[in-house]
């Protein structure tokens, strides 16, 4: 059972009240870091809400451009790692033989990631990974009222916010608004792995038609994590950034901000959105 | 003048409103990749909103390590990137002679970075940078009082979040709450190593008897980076998380959460706070 809170002692203090501060449990949203390897090698840790690692992890590998199709791996495998009592933080994956490992330059003494955006890449230049899949050519809509009834749908669904108020939620809809997958996590960009390793493991790729909804803000990483998977819409409830707005004119992503109650910005391909 | 936001055209809808879905311009917040170079090598590159680049530099080579003064610092300036025209998104650093370089195992391919948790960190075990610091012998206190004050001063200094609705914010602090400064970015680590970075060149290292307060949520890496500033008290508007509860814990530091109104919650070290 993956520990996705924890319950801690904690000192409530209420300014309004009268009487001393109060003492009780409270619950926590569970954050502990992931290593990921490949081929034995570690590739990176991210700290993360344990559950669904694999997705995560299968998530990562191919918004990261590592792998192409759920058929690039041969296993993935929770594995102990150092810790006494074992923690299960290391997911080992075993790529296809005829995949190519991860691109090191040895002149660059670390790994591209974007878990953080893009901390850990080597050069701006190496910024905008490319997807396998072009959104741009996606003929897929969405009414404007199917969109303003997502967020509702995907907090009630939200299960361990309910208990921590602490986790970012990631949530895939179809085109008529039916919650496919709902992930939750400490990181906005793990709760979209979880999300995009689970529809690569189901066969599901590229995400035609499809609406990502995150539940806070929309930035770099998180739209070309979307492309990467081939999702044409991209909506989120808070702002999104500049670069964000700029990558999906780029990819022909729609990118929807402030999508709350009745009303929503489209920042990007706004034809998909139909009134 | 940095480019803390950007005016792009967006496509307003209003189910609510009669009549068509309206154009018209919309503030985002800034985002651009900033690669932090160390004699001449990329280190690190972070998604972040331009302006106050040397702090971010030098905050982040605090809050890793890799520096532990601002006198291990010959130089930190911006310079030329590849791109036309020039964006500045380059902070070249040279380090004193006796600094020791930033720490790459050869058999690891990647930099350890702390930029969005410990994305990058070649091991769980080598997760827990140490401080040169030692917040648990701090013998300040806040009064709660003082501490409900802070969330709106917080908010009532951001100017880039009135016009983008879309930025972390940090503010540093004393324990009259008196805010010393104040940093906003798409990254809220950017935005704490940010206000780190000001006070690593100020001279005020350690950050004896201040408190940090973050717009957000507490993570295990805003935590790591406070015990490297030598902050004794983290407070936070949101959750915090397990690992940032447990950090603050072994650190001696005091963590309040859900700083709001008139209440919080103390998760960690709750002498430091007064009724």
């Amino acid at each position: 059972m993956a520990r996705t809170s924890v319950r801690r002692p904690v000192l409530k203090i209420n300014l309004d009240a009268t009487g001393a501060p109060r003492r009780g449990p409270d619950e926590l949203a569970a954050e502990e870091p992931l290593e990921i390897r490949v081929r034995k090698r570690p590739l990176a840790v991210t700290m993360r809400t344990p559950g669904q690692d694999i997705d995560l992890a299968m998530g990562f590998l191919l918004t990261e451009g590592i792998i192409g199709s759920a058929g690039d791996v041969v296993t993935a495998q929770l594995c102990a790692g150092t810790d006494t009592p074992n923690t299960y933080n290391v997911v080992d994956v075993v790529l296809g033989a005829d995949v190519p490992p991860p691109v090191t330059d040895p002149t660059r003494n670390f790994y591209t990631t974007s878990s953080c955006g893009v901390c850990g890449k080597a050069s701006i230049d190496a910024v905008r990974t490319r997807s396998r899949f072009d959104v741009s050519t996606d003929l897929g809509t969405v009414p404007a009222r199917t969109l303003a009834a997502l967020p509702d749908r995907l907090r009630a669904a939200q299960r361990t916010f309910d208990r921590t108020g602490g986790l970012h939620a990631a949530g895939l809809f179809t085109a008529d608004g039916e919650l496919l997958v709902l992930r939750e996590d400490v990181g906005r960009h793990n709760a979209v792995d979880k999300v995009i390793g689970w529809a690569l493991r189901e066969g599901r790729l590229p995400l035609t038609g499809h609406v990502l909804l995150v539940s806070g803000r929309a930035s770099f990483e998180l739209t070309q994590k979307a492309w990467m998977a081939g999702i044409p819409l991209l909506a989120a409830v808070s702002a999104p950034s500049t670069l964000a707005a700029e990558l999906a004119d780029k990819a022909g992503m729609t990118l929807v901000g402030f999508l709350r109650g009745s009303t929503m910005n489209v920042y990007a391909s706004p034809q998909r959105v139909t009134i």
